[in-house]
């Protein structure tokens, strides 16, 4: 039996009772970027309600004023796993269609309320979600290590050997990271004309995407004090789609040996939508198998990954449609969200609310399921049809890649949304 | 003739008026850290003097108050260089010994405002001195990159293609840099106990320290907008000694093929006082020469580096005293401060107010210059004394490493004062 809400939802929306994700929103009427949930083709303004939160919700402490009248949500996410559970039952007990409480009808009934707290998503501007003090990328899937491996170092080669021991990762640059829709501009910077040649300058001509997710951190620990993976998931507040842009070119001339800078630091884009673990649960499916056995530090029973259907599509700025040039899945990952963040602490490194983690680009087991140009293009050696005689090895100025991604349950999807950028030209001067 | 300020200030101390760097700090009779200034062994409280320095800084904008109590300098580094210039010139006037302006003797002949603006060093509790968003962490001595290269590659492969081309960096972690005193924790993760072996989990049993210099940026840069060489050094706010430690085993199975990353982000520890680049600049020296020539977008007239003798201590819990273990300079630095931030920007990457970029380890030439154990002790084969029978190849629980380093003019010194941190025993359970 479907939940369902007041509010219509349709059967293909990302956005039903059953996933309620965060964002940041504003509208023209109240420019204040405050804390909203999705639901339906609506967000409901979670700070037009604040007083109705500390009324009925006392894990939030009495600071619903407060945290979602924030333009980010990291407040909230630092109130922990309680806090977001009484809220989201809270937030489902008063979007139901049927009443199951005694609060159940406080806004269904109440059309003053419901006319402030619910703003259409077509009037709203979404901003970043979270105020990202550090952002790290994993390496946590394995087509995708062995097929960039095979390119650059054959096919015997191809995973390194400490590849099937840790989840592989490194800080990437907080700064850049956007939300969905705001465009990139081409990066310029050194590459090689040709093997053995002299670097030159100029803009990158092997730009490219990267498939991924993402999670935010919530509350975090302190320093010298790491998580253990049985209390991972506490630390994990939810999930967004990810674009890490990369200038290949940029990359393989700059990133020996202290790994990728300026071929990814110019933009890193991510979906406004923030779906909670909570709303994840009822598509778990089991870890692909793990061999050799993880070091103990890695392993806790029943950790798993989620069943979430991934495409990448992309169109040219003269095309209306965009095009799928690829499908993937969240599932295909080998190290879980828990074992990344687990890892990623064990030496007492210090996480904080609304830290920004990715998974790496997200590659499935066949050819039309890589997450990447690098990938689907082969370094460039096939062309990718986007449609009539438009082919693609790389992104040209003007083109626009769109992620979208959601787990399909029965009659009803949590969805992600979409995560979109445009890149600009370069500058010429 | 050295200028010299009412308040005493010995030839060997590192804060005469010629230097006057920036700090945060706070006293038991008033904890909330706010902006002050070292000028001998005292601390002049800018947050104290906000009423004077908005009647005599036009170049502040009014801020004085606001930018001055704040518990980090970025809203100050954020205003730019001619803001950073006016305030030194008036906190010269203010604590000369001979007046020179109208505004000279506001201070020296005010004994209730001495009273109130000037507080012992000794008095005090000094904290990072900026939010930092970002840390990025270069790699810009060819000596530590050479002698690094021989161990892992041997003496003909030793420096990557890449490394005279451009200031090779990754981005490091920024959650885990902290102050100056902060004691640290040896950290634990997956090492090789053999060649060829399965890694196993354990304490860190090649923990190291990096002698490094780092500069904060001022102003910053929007993501698309490339710093151009000529205007970088307007976007450095000052300079501060920096201990990027480093566990060199979990670092070496971790780090191929994106980077440093458990190895090192267990903790980074910067000196508390940040010395501008205006009170560097009579130290000026040339840069190395640099050939190949750099691409035109690293090159400008005149710039260069600057004379800092450096200096690394080492003492075990059970010692008073520090012996000094290897002395360098920030001189031998092969690229510059301004190469650096052009090139961290030149891809449209943005740079905000408190990011914190790092040189990498500032290795000299000769043997007792090197900047790091795994240098020193070149990877275990060779043991360093700290005097007596007490010898080290690597960190030990309990011991301390300090570093410091200084300009030297005739009569005057302008230091940095001192980076400290003490490293305590790993978790063990």
């Amino acid at each position: 039996m479907v939940k369902a809400s007041f509010v219509p939802v349709a059967p293909e929306s990302h956005f039903p009772l059953q996933n309620l994700p965060y964002g940041i929103f504003s509208t023209a009427a109240c420019p204040n970027p405050r804390v909203g949930v999705a639901i339906g083709d609506q967000v409901l303004d979670l700070a037009a309600l604040a007083g109705l939160f500390d009324q009925h919700v006392p894990e939030l402490q009495g600071r619903a004023a407060q945290v979602f009248t924030q333009p980010a949500l990291n407040d909230y996410m630092s109130l922990g796993r309680p806090a977001w559970q009484a809220t989201r039952s809270f937030v489902q007990r008063l979007l139901a269609a049927e009443p199951t409480g005694d609060d159940a009808c406080l806004l269904r009934d109440d059309a003053d309320l419901r006319a402030r707290a619910l703003v259409p998503q077509a009037k709203v501007r979404l901003h970043i979600p979270a105020r990202i003090g550090d952002y790290t990328d994993f390496y946590a899937s394995r087509e995708h290590a062995t097929n960039v491996g095979i390119m650059f170092r054959g096919k015997d080669n191809a995973l390194m050997p400490n590849w099937l021991h840790l989840p592989v990762g490194y800080h990437g640059r907080a700064s850049s990271v956007v939300v969905s829709g705001t465009p990139l501009r081409r990066p310029r910077g050194q590459r090689l004309p040709a093997k053995d040649s002299p670097p030159e300058f100029s803009a990158s001509r092997r730009l490219d995407f990267e498939l991924e997710m993402a999670f935010l951190v919530g509350p975090g620990n302190s320093l010298g004090e790491p998580v253990s993976i049985d209390r991972a998931r506490d630390h994990i507040f939810g999930v967004v789609l990810m674009n890490d842009w990369s200038a290949r070119d940029i990359q393989s001339w700059e990133y020996v040996p202290l790994g990728p800078f300026l071929g990814k630091s110019f933009g890193t884009t991510i979906s406004p939508w923030v779906v909670t673990l909570d709303a994840l649960e009822p598509f778990s499916v089991p870890l692909p198998i793990q061999d050799p056995t993880p070091l103990p530090y890695l392993r806790t029973p029943g950790d798993g990954n989620y069943d979430v259907q991934l495409e990448v599509q992309m169109k040219t700025c003269d095309q209306t449609d965009y095009t799928t040039i690829a499908r993937s899945n969240l599932k295909y990952m080998y190290w879980s969200f828990a074992q990344q963040l687990a890892h990623h602490t064990v030496n007492g490194c210090n996480l904080n609310p609304g830290d920004l983690c990715g998974t790496g680009t997200l590659s499935g087991p066949t050819e039309d399921s890589y997450g990447s140009l690098l990938e689907l293009s082969w370094s460039g050696q096939k062309e990718i049809s986007l449609g009539g005689e438009i082919k693609r090895k790389f992104i040209e100025d003007g083109d626009s890649v769109r992620l979208t991604g959601f787990c399909q349950g029965d009659g009803y999807r949590v969805g992600f949304g979409d995560c979109t950028g445009q890149i600009e030209p370069a500058l010429t001067s």
